[in-house]
């Protein structure tokens, strides 16, 4: 089942005095270089650094309090795994990541100063899924998938409401796509609020499983997981999928290069530290002038949680 | 004569609908480290990068249209430089930015980015006033200090007008003293604004002339030029140290680890790409908790231009 319009406003119900409501940024010096009017929404200013929070908050939320009790589960090693922790932490309840055992330190570390409780395993999608199926087996914990999952969709789904709101009269947003939860979350929250709003995603062309999904018409995955945008490595469910194959613009690609020089210009212009995932849409926009020239853009930076030590222009 | 209140508000007026009237953000992490609560004016945010926009546009929109045909002239690599440039531009007059030969590249091209007419000098102060000098007389420019300088002045202090209103009922405001032109209009505007609220400096350990001539109740100068603070290298004049001395509540010294440290935290937890002057104001909080514990204070990060090639803990 797709959340409904319905769905998408109890979520940010929920979220009322705990998700951050985050500003709208312009930059004139962008707008010049896209052509176009863009509206920054500033997810990366977000609790837990990320977006994801607004999903992993609807789905710990929705929980009775039986089922709480128990926990929450899943496997991640980025803004999910630390944002469910955070939710969960704000519950009062354990909240139990299983964590590939060669995930970055810095993204160990971030989960386990949230709370999380950290399981190393092999690092394969199987070691994974095993050990969190044992997990919930043994404490009655309820998994929380990052994206195949209605409450998490509906909480994601929040970002256009209120981007819709700070910036009225959009002619298109554009939003990075992944496993899909956050993009087909907006395309259901723009298609019943704003239906004359174009919903783009953005796509590393190394994980472009969902502009190869979209072109064939049924689901692909990626093989590739090399992109510097760390974030967007997963591939599409059938429910996304679904949502957004009914709904989407398009989805534009981009190099790795203009991911780069995107997040650059971020940094440079914007003064905002967005993570490499972020700023696909960004990229995107830059990428393909023509579908944007002269709109009036909302473009979702959807997190920063980034390693100091290690730019990508080092 | 120091600007007073009514122009103070007047160069609000001023600037209304060019400069920005920049966000107040707030972080409960950096909230927790300082048993405070914080409230960061970001005007690394403002136009030009820097705060240094609101003097020179004040001072700019001052000049009569004889004067100001003839444009403006300063010596300065910094912000004041670009922001002056930038002010000019916008009223379409040429600005004379005299730069040490010496200065980084990247600055020159900012400057020259914003449309200054760049004049390249022997690295001494002398020698750039000399070369301001033969400008002025040649030109009949209008010499815009950095910050010995009415209008300059009351620019500046237009920060503590917004962010009185933006954080309602702080206890004290905290910002970086270099040659006091900040500091000073902040003095004056909360002074008459909001008598209750204390004003203090932040200052590098390194540059610590404004410390010292409290300290001793005399003007006294820098003479170590390598704070990592590029921004605050320079020396009290004796306008804005006759005001300082009058209303500020005390100068907080910092070591450059602490700077060092401050401006990670600030990237880190607030996502905010601040440069190294604009951060001292926080690592002054987390130096001397005993002075702001359990109080509401303002920060100003006064500015967002840093190299991202050289970053500090690189």
């Amino acid at each position: 089942m797709s959340p409904t319009l319905f769905d998408i406003h109890a979520a940010a119900t929920r979220l009322i005095g705990t998700a951050h409501r985050t500003p709208v940024l312009t930059c004139t010096s962008l707008d010049a270089l896209a052509g176009a009017t863009l509206f920054f929404k500033c997810e990366n200013f977000q609790k837990g650094g990320a977006y994801k929070f607004r999903g992993a908050l609807n789905a710990v939320r929705q929980l009775t309090d039986e089922q709480s009790a128990r926990g929450v589960v899943t496997h991640s090693s980025g803004n999910h795994a630390t944002c469910l922790a955070l939710a969960a932490r704000l519950r009062g309840i354990p909240a139990y990541i299983v964590v590939p055992r060669n995930a970055p330190l810095i993204k160990q570390r971030a989960i386990a100063a949230y709370g999380g409780q950290l399981t190393l395993c092999e690092p394969t999608l199987a070691a994974r899924q095993a050990e969190a199926d044992r997990i919930q087996r043994e404490t009655g914990a309820t998994f929380i998938h990052p994206y195949n999952n209605p409450a998490v969709i509906a909480g994601q789904a929040t970002v256009a409401l209120e981007l819709l709101e700070q910036a009225p009269q959009l002619d298109a947003l554009v939003a990075p796509v992944s496993g899909g939860g956050l993009l087909s979350g907006l395309c259901l929250a723009t298609h019943s609020q704003a239906p004359g709003v174009e919903v783009w995603g953005a796509e590393p062309a190394l994980a472009d499983d969902a502009f190869r999904s979209l072109r064939e018409g049924k689901l692909l995955s990626n093989t590739d997981t090399t992109t510097i945008a760390d974030g967007l490595r997963a591939s599409l469910s059938q429910r996304t999928f679904d949502i957004i194959r009914e709904h989407v613009r398009g989805i534009v690609t981009v190099t790795e290069e203009q991911i780069i020089s995107a997040m650059r210009l971020l940094w440079e212009r914007m003064k905002l530290v967005v993570e490499p995932s972020g700023v696909v849409p960004l990229a995107a926009v830059l990428a393909a002038l023509e579908k944007f020239r002269g709109k009036r853009v909302g473009i979702v930076l959807t997190g920063g949680n980034v390693d100091l030590d290690k730019l990508p222009w080092q």
